[in-house]
C-alpha cells in the first residue's frame, strides 16, 4: 500500500501515526503544496476529493479522506473498537474532529504560523481561536470524567489519532494549552505509546513549531 | 430508542430519513432552536458536542453526531455496505459530506434563507456558493462515471443519506441545481426509494424553501 500525503498535514500525519503504532509498512509519496503539486492534473485523476492523504491500495484502487484510511488501516487491529456501539462512539468523536475541533485549529495554524498571511487580531483568527478552544474545552471536560481515552476504556482507538495533530499543533494557532491540563495528560500518553512516530521524525515534537515555520 | 433532533436540521432529517428506510421505530423529541433549547443546560447534559441530533439507546447512553447514528443504525442492513473497502469509500463521502459539502452549503441556506441576516453579495455568502458549488461539482463528476448510488454500486448506502439534505435544500441558498443533471437525477432516485420521508411530513418536498422560511 501507498501513501500520498504532505509532510506539514495533520490530516496525513494521523495515517503515518496509526500505520507506525500497528506496524504497517506504508510506502510513501510526499507531495510539496508549495510546489503546487495539489493543483496537478495527476494528482486531481488520483485524488477527486482535491485532498490529501490518499491511500492507495495494492489492487490500485483509491481511497481519501484520513477517517476512511484510519478506519479502512484499523480493520483487525485494537485501534478499531469491536463493539458496535464503542465504533459509533469512535466515529462521533472523529466526526467532531473535522467538523468542530479541526475546521478552526487547521486554518489558525495554517494562516498565523505556515503562511503567515493573517494577523491574529484578524477578526477570523478571532473566531477560529474562540471555536478552537471551544472544541478544547469539550475535549478536556469529556477527558476530565477519568477516562484515560477518548472513545474507548481500555486502550486508545483512531478517535484518539484523529484528534491527536490538530491538538498537539494547536499552539502554533496561538492556543494555550495550559488552560486545558486533561488534555496535556492525554497528549503525553499518546507521545508515550510505542511506535510514537513525531510529525518530522528524527526531530523531538517539542520544536515542532519551529520547524514547521521554517520548513 | 429517541432522538432529540430539531425540525430543520439536515443533519437530523438523515436520521429520520435512514429510520424510515429501514423500518427502524423511534421516539422523538424535538428542540426548538428558536425557544433557545439548545442553550439550556439540559441539553448539555445530553449532548456534550452541543449538536443535535442526538441518539438516545434503551440503555439510556447517548451517541451524538448525524454520521455515528447513521452508521449504528445501519448495522445489519443494505445501508452499511459488507466489505471493508467499500465501508471505508462509504465514510470517505461521509467526511466529505461534512467537511467540504455541509461546511459551506448548511450556512448558506442557514444565513440567506432561515435568518435572513446575511446578503447574497456579502463576502461569506459568496464564499459559501463558490465552495458549494466546487463541492457539488465533485459529486457531479463521481456520479457521472455511470453509478447509481455514491459509495456502492448495487444498492444506496449511508452515505446517500448523509449527501442528500443539504444538496437537496442547496437551492434555499442560491445554488442552482440545474448544473448538476447527474445530482438531480440521483436525488429523484433517493427521493423515489420505498419508505423517503420529506423534511416536513405530509407537505411535498418542492415546497420546501416555502416551508421551510415561514416554519
Amino acid at each position: 500500500m501507498r501513501i500520498i500525503d504532505t509532510q506539514r498535514s495533520g490530516n496525513c500525519w494521523k495515517v503515518r501515526l496509526l500505520a507506525s503504532f500497528v506496524g504497517i509498512e506504508l510506502r510513501r509519496t510526499t507531495l510539496s503544496i508549495d510546489r503546487g503539486d495539489l493543483q496537478s492534473a495527476g494528482f486531481t485523476a488520483i485524488a477527486p476529493m482535491k485532498r490529501v492523504p490518499v491511500l492507495e491500495l495494492d489492487d490500485g484502487s483509491l481511497l481519501s479522506e484520513s477517517g476512511a484510511i484510519l478506519f479502512y488501516l484499523a480493520q483487525g487491529t485494537p485501534w478499531w473498537p469491536q463493539t458496535p456501539i464503542a465504533q459509533a462512539q469512535t466515529l462521533a468523536w472523529m466526526h467532531f474532529e473535522q467538523e468542530q475541533h479541526m475546521r478552526p485549529l487547521a486554518p489558525l495554524r495554517l494562516h498565523l504560523a505556515l503562511r503567515k498571511d493573517i494577523a491574529p487580531t484578524d477578526p477570523r483568527a478571532r473566531n477560529w481561536l474562540q471555536e478552537g478552544h471551544d472544541a478544547l474545552a469539550i475535549l478536556e471536560a469529556h477527558l476530565a470524567t477519568g477516562r484515560q481515552w477518548v472513545s474507548t476504556d481500555a486502550a486508545p482507538s483512531i478517535a484518539d489519532i484523529a484528534l491527536y495533530p490538530y491538538t498537539r499543533m494547536s499552539p502554533m494557532g496561538g492556543v494555550d494549552l495550559g488552560r486545558y491540563p486533561q488534555v496535556q495528560q492525554w497528549l503525553a500518553r499518546i507521545e508515550g505509546l510505542p511506535g510514537y512516530e513525531p510529525l518530522f521524525p528524527g526531530q523531538p515534537h517539542l520544536n515542532l513549531s519551529t520547524l514547521e515555520t521554517s520548513g
